[in-house]
This record gives C-alpha cells, structure tokens and sequence, in this order.
C-alpha cells in the first residue's frame, strides 16, 4: 500500500469564502503515485468545509444567500454558543449543510470525476490560519 | 489489495427522483472478491445525490416537500445560477443537503449495513443521462 | 493490510441527544495497530447521525434549536411517514443535515485531527437500542 498525507493552509481574508483547490488535489494524487485507491480531502476546523459542486460563481452567490438564510449570522446573541465570547455560531452550523469531508475514488492515477465536479474549500469564519488535510491510500 | 471500479446510468424521467440501488451496490460486492474494506458510491453529477435511508414511500414523499422548501425550485430567476441559462440551481443546494457520496464498510464480504439501511441515487435535475461511480478497495 | 471491525452500542434516554465517543474511536485506532490509514464511523441506523465538530454544550443547544426549527417533530401529521404508525419522520429529515458518516485520516496511529475536531453521535430518535460501526482500514 502507499500512503500521502499533506496539509493545505488558508487565510481567507473575508469571513466567508470559497476557494477552488482541484488542481491541488490531482497534484498530490500524481505526487502519490496511487493509482487504484481513495482520496480523503476533509477541513481540519470546524467552521469549514470541503464540498464538491460546480466552478461557477453565480452558484456560490447562491450558496452564500441561502446559507444566510438557513443559519444567519446575525443577530449573534439568537445563539448560545457566542455566550461563550465566539461569534462564529452560525459558521458551525453552515459546516454542517456543506459537510467537512469528500472521499474521491482514484482509477488510472488520477480522481474518477464527472464532467463538473470541482473540489471546494469553503469558508464560514475566516481572517485566520486554517488547514486541510489531504489523506491518499492505494496502491 | 483488491479494486473494484463500475459505473451505473440513469436517466430519470422526471425533474426529481429517487431509486433505490442497493441490489446493484450488493452485487458489485460479491464482484469484487473484497472480503474486508470500503466501498465508495458517489454521484458523478452535481444536481444529485447518494444517500442511505429508509426504503419507504412516504419518507421519500417528506424528502421531496422538505427540500423543496428549503431551496424552491420555483421562481428560478431568485438564483444567479440560473443566470446562465440553467434553470437547475435549487437542484446544486438540494444535492449538498442529501450529501454526494456514501462510504460503506465491507465485513465478510456484505455491506456492513444496520436493519433500516439502503442506498439511494437522488436526482434532483433529471430527464437526462447521468452516472453514479462505485469504488470497491479492500482484501 | 489491516483491518478492525467494531460496533458501539448507545440507548439514549431521551428523543434527542449528543454523545462525544472521541475517546472510544481514538482506542480503537490503537487497539488496531494501523499506523496509516482510514477509519470510517457511521451511524447504522437511520434516524442517527455521526458527525464532527465542537465539544461545546452551547453550540449543541444551538444544534437542537436550529434542527427543529429546520424539521420540526410535531404537528406528526405533516408528515406521511408518520402515516405508518412512526412518529420519527423528523428524525430522519435531521439526519439528512448532520449526516450518516465521518471518515478520518490515521497519521502515525493516531486520528488525524485539527485543535477542535471531536467525534459525536447524534441521535434524534431515542428511547430504544442503536448502534455505530467503526471499521478501520491501512497498514
């Protein structure tokens, strides 16, 4: 079996944001010389996601309007968990929807996609250092 | 290690949908020969979903009224997504609420599944060809 | 290739309630020796999530509040699964948002985690007996 492990670091500079990270995943999957096998690709914060959908930023307009409005930020106090000094609450419920991980097959060295799917890291509560974790097993 | 890698087809026939397809994922088990280990089952499109849940009508009937609700289809003009000529962006925040993809253990050679458990493709944007990736690896 | 296979066992009192079981999966990548790998763990029932984030009992109140006003359990009658004779179609609507399944990286034997990631059982339908697969995979 072989094995990759790398780590991403973000700092978004807005509180949220989503960042196109597939060319750094096929890279590291060329660099794991896998080429039958998995590729785990989870957020290592818990305000964070990594999810799969389309390049397209009318989408992510989209995903950021119906975000706000499943779990608004604001007014912070509406949650318990900003008690605590935080106001990211409604960041850790947006995870959620997003999800933190995605498990992508490798067949032939490289990610088994469909015609649009794009890796995404997406963002709930940045303007701070944040990681990805990039696990690869095969062989 | 063993691998095994399948494509299944649909095409639904109406915009929304889902099919239960846990025959199919059972049988690319025995396939397989793995006894021990993972199988991915993942949507390869963007405006549908693999979820595991319970094979009864009436829940489906509550998914489908549920998710319409939080992300109506209807008027598409409130999504910029559909700026583009697209009329699907309800489908793309659908999906990311029933999830892409599942991991399911293999022991003895079965998934390794709980009394109430089976696999479903969800189709959120269909009357058109799409596929659903399953990744089988283990011994 | 290793291999290890596990069910953990939960009767949550009431209908709803979160269970930090961190401790019981970090034990279990000891106990099986894999120094890299994957260990998945996944609710077996459907009306049951396994999920990551904070171990904060705000946030968790935020969680419940939140989940219900996204799928509330009464009126039952909204609901055709209800139809049956169950009164748990909400649980499996909130099941949908936290999810079924965590999969984590194992580095050099231990879970893979960033500062705050803690491992939960969430379950929304209690008062009866459930349990959780953990299966770890990797060398």
């Amino acid at each position: 079996m072989k094995f990759l492990t790398e780590y991403l670091s973000f700092n978004i500079k807005k509180r949220r944001g989503f960042v196109n990270i597939t060319n750094n995943i096929s890279n590291l999957v060329s660099k794991s010389k896998v080429k039958e096998g998995l590729c785990l690709v989870n957020a290592m914060h818990i305000t964070a996601s990594v999810f799969i959908n389309d390049n397209e930023s009318g989408l992510h307009h989209d995903y950021e309007k119906w975000l706000e409005e499943l779990a608004p930020h604001a007014p912070v106090k509406q949650y318990k968990h900003n008690d605590t000094g935080e106001d990211n609450a409604d960041a850790h419920l947006k995870r959620q929807i997003m999800g933190r991980e995605i498990v992508v097959a490798i067949t032939n060295g490289q990610l088994d996609f469909g015609p649009w799917e794009q890796i995404f890291y997406g963002e709930f509560d940045g303007k701070r250092s944040k990681r990805v974790l990039v696990k690869i097993i095969g062989e």
